[in-house]
C-alpha cells in the first residue's frame, strides 16, 4: 500500500530534510515516528530535499507499507509521537502505486519572505529574512521577469549542485508587497540547488538599486555564479506546495 | 517634549506589560533601554497593560524628556538596546503635550487568533490558540452580534478586574476564517480585565456546538462569570491597534 503524506515545518528545528546519522533531520524523525507507531521500518521519500533551516507548509513524500491504514489514525498517531520536534503531518492520503512522491511531482513551489521594515521583525523572527532598506518592488518584477521560461540557470546555481544540467523551466515568479514583507513565490518542475535562495539574493541587488534590472539581466545571461548577488538566507524559504 | 512610541512585541518573552522588579517585562526592559540610550530615567506609559503571554502588534506608549529627538536615531537606538528581548519599536513620533498614550485613546483593537485545524501549529507555535475541532464560523457570529453595542459586560468580566463599572460599548466584533486560522477582531474604547480572553472561549463554545448562539445569548445577559465558557489562552492574543 503507498500513502501520501503531506508535511509543514520550521527548518529551524532540523539540519535539513535527508536523514543522517547523528542530525536531526525531518525524514530521520518521520522514519523514526513510523517505525514507533508500525513497529516496522519504513522508509519516507521525499518530494524535494530541503536544507537546514528552510521550512515546509506542503512537503509531500510516499511510503509504501503493508498495512490498511486511516488518515484519522495515521496523522494522530505519528503527530503525537514527533511532538518535540516542529513538524507535523498535515494529510496522509491512500494513493496508487504508480504515485512516486519526487518523480510525479508536476511542479514544486517555494515562497521567500523578506520582513522588509528598518525595525527587526519579533513576531516572525527566524521566519523572514530582515532587509531594512527599502526594496523597489516594480523594479524587482522587472528583473524577475527575465528569469521566466527556459533558461540557463548557472548563474544562480551551487557549486555543488549535482544536477545533469544548468536548464530549467522557471514556471512563473511573483513578488508583492504584503503589509511589512515582500513575498516572492517560485513555481518550477524543479530547481537546481539554492536557484531560489540565489534569485532572492540578486533580485533584492535590484531591489536596493545596486543593479538595473537590465544589469541583473546581464548578470543572469552571463551564466557566472561569481557575478551574482549573495544567497539569501535559509530562513526565509519555504517549500510551500507540490503539484502532481 | 512628548514623544509618541509604537511597539510590537512577542508575549512569550515577557511577564506582561507592567514594570515589576525582578520580573522580565515589556515596560521595564523599555524603560531600561531609554535610562541607557538617554542617560537619565524615563518613564514610559502605556495605552494599556498586557498579561503575560499576549503579544502586541500595535502597543502604543508616551515619554515626556527633555531631549530633542528623531525617530531615525532613537528607533535604531532603541532597537539595538532591547535587542535581546522580543519587542521593536516601530515608530517614535513628536506628539503635542496633550496627547497622552491611555487617557486619549478613543479605541483599542485586538485580534485573536485560533488554529483550526486536527494537526497542532508548528510555523505559528505560541502564536495562536489551538482548537482542533473545526469551528462553526457562522455561528460564531450570530453570537458575537449579541456582544456589539453598551451591555454588562460581567459574564466576562475577570474576578480581579478593577473597573468601576461591568459597562463597557463594543464597537465592533468580526470572525473570519483565513487558511488555517480563524481570526477574531474585537474594537471598543476599553475593555474590562480579561474580556476579550473571555469573550473567545465562550464564543469558541458556540463554534463547537456546546452552546446555540441563543444560549449565548442568556449566558451573557445572565451577567454572571461563573456560567460563562473558559478563558481562552495568552498566547492568540494581539495588542493590535489604538486609535487616538
Amino acid at each position: 500500500m503507498r500513502y501520501k503524506i503531506t508535511l509543514m515545518y520550521d527548518g529551524a528545528g532540523f539540519s535539513g530534510w535527508q536523514a543522517q546519522d547523528g542530525q536531526t533531520t525531518v525524514q530521520g524523525v518521520l522514519e523514526n515516528a513510523f517505525q514507533t507507531v508500525l513497529r516496522h521500518p519504513v522508509q519516507v521519500i521525499g518530494s524535494g530535499r530541503t536544507d537546514a533551516g528552510v521550512h515546509a507548509l506542503g512537503q509531500v513524500a510516499h511510503i509504501d507499507v503493508p498495512e490498511r491504514l486511516t488518515q484519522y489514525r495515521m496523522r494522530q498517531a505519528i503527530n503525537a509521537v514527533v511532538r518535540p520536534h516542529p513538524v507535523v503531518m498535515t494529510r496522509f492520503q491512500k494513493v496508487s502505486d504508480d504515485f512516486h512522491a519526487r518523480f510525479s511531482a508536476k511542479q514544486r513551489q517555494y515562497i521567500y519572505r523578506i520582513h522588509n521594515t528598518p525595525y527587526p521583525p519579533v513576531l516572525t523572527k527566524g521566519r523572514v529574512w530582515h532587509v531594512p532598506k527599502k526594496l523597489d518592488v516594480g523594479a524587482m518584477k522587472q528583473a524577475a521577469a527575465f528569469l521566466i521560461g527556459k533558461h540557463d540557470f548557472s548563474a544562480f546555481r551551487a557549486a555543488d549542485c549535482q544536477a545533469h544540467s544548468p536548464v530549467k523551466t522557471l514556471d512563473d515568479v511573483k513578488i508583492q508587497r504584503r503589509g511589512e514583507e515582500v513575498i516572492f513565490t517560485f513555481k518550477a518542475r524543479s530547481f537546481l540547488y539554492h536557484q531560489v535562495r540565489n534569485m532572492v539574493g540578486s533580485l533584492v541587488y535590484v531591489g536596493l538599486k545596486k543593479w538595473t534590472p537590465a544589469q541583473f539581466k546581464a548578470v543572469f545571461e552571463g551564466c557566472d555564479r561569481t557575478k551574482a548577488g549573495p544567497t539569501a538566507p535559509a530562513e526565509g524559504l519555504y517549500f510551500s506546495k507540490v503539484v502532481f
